[in-house]
């Protein structure tokens, strides 16, 4: 199974890596970071890089494509960029499983795929997403046909343990999930707004919000 | 707070990406790639590449250093490689925590860092950990002194999240978390041998062994 997960500068690096680690532990899938151009992808941190090792003309098509997102979901994304945009339009057609992690679903959104449908994002930008034509759902991995969308950066692990099991079987997702001993264990229980302090839910939101309206840098 | 967080070939990606990105959502840490040399690392699927914008002679101390996991830990690790296990005994004299992920508290182990205390590993390798003179715990995250050992690769989330929490209290790890959205809900409860099926277990656990056991291909 060929499986294409997008990166671009700006990109949050659980995003991709989670999904990655999930598909390379069935052993059934091959996965290939692809880009604009290859090469060096800055994380949104500013603090390392992933690499890309494929451009867009060498990977014309995907079983799986995964779309990650990024932090702010301003400027740096590809949703302010047309040959991004049009490689997954043209990678979508392709596939079986079209796919989004985070803030990757305003992309997927922009893209025209997602108009009038349920799909998830990141809790700091429900807003942003249904601006976008898109009816924000608060579920963790959410399927609307053949595109399925995943919640905050660490979500995206759970959502390709989901598609593996869609895909090869519930055996290959446990076993997937047993190889990456995906039992997890938080400290606190704070990972969702319903869950969090409201104050610090309210305070998080902010700071995102404000992240999302900074300009340009160039 | 100063981050160091190991990188070489064979890595496990999300052994690293894990505390990677929960350091970087409390934008109180700078972190920092290290590899004996700086560049392209290759990941242990050979499907992708993380890098490494520091090398050892550019960092010499560190207040918590992570040491990552392989698959399979044998030749590919940095277990062989005196220049790796010099650069950790050096900035252990440094830090405040040191750590590991998954098959990363072999290296510590080998370093000597961790002879006849507790500390945790990959489920697959507590044999392998306890021929190397540490005695395994069955726990997520394993505090001895100011060494944090993890269990198998998702575990690094959890254990950063614990040491975030140490460090700068609870409000900023919950915080972290909830920028993370880590609120997993994965869809089976498999990531443990005591919970995935015996099979199962044995199957993963046979394969791993046999890994361990190649020879170098160089």
């Amino acid at each position: 199974m060929k499986i294409a997960i997008l990166l671009y500068d700006g990109i949050t690096s659980l995003d991709a890596i989670g999904p990655y680690e999930v598909f390379s532990a069935t052993a059934k899938c091959e996965v290939k970071f692809v880009a604009k151009k290859k090469g060096l992808i800055k994380l949104d941190s500013n603090m390392g890089y992933l690499h890309a090792d494929y451009c867009f003309s060498e990977v014309t098509s995907a079983d799986i494509l995964v779309v990650p997102g990024c932090s702010p979901p301003n400027y740096k994304s590809p949703m302010n960029d047309e040959d991004t945009l049009n490689w997954i339009r043209k990678i979508h057609k392709t596939t079986k499983w079209t796919t989004s992690v985070c803030t990757g679903s305003l992309i997927l959104s922009t893209v025209g795929l997602l108009n009038g449908v349920e799909a998830t994002c990141h809790w700091g930008f429900y807003d942003l997403l249904r601006s976008l034509g898109t009816i924000p759902s608060e579920n963790r991995v959410v399927r609307s046909g053949k595109i399925v969308t995943a919640a905050g950066v660490s979500s995206g692990i759970d959502m390709a343990l989901q598609l593996v099991a869609w895909e090869f079987g519930e055996d290959i997702s446990k076993s997937a999930q047993l190889i990456l001993e995906y039992d997890p264990i938080p400290p606190f229980d704070s990972g969702s707004p319903k869950k969090a302090p409201a104050p610090m839910v309210e305070k998080i939101r902010g700071l995102m919000q404000e992240l999302a309206k900074q300009e340009p840098e160039n």
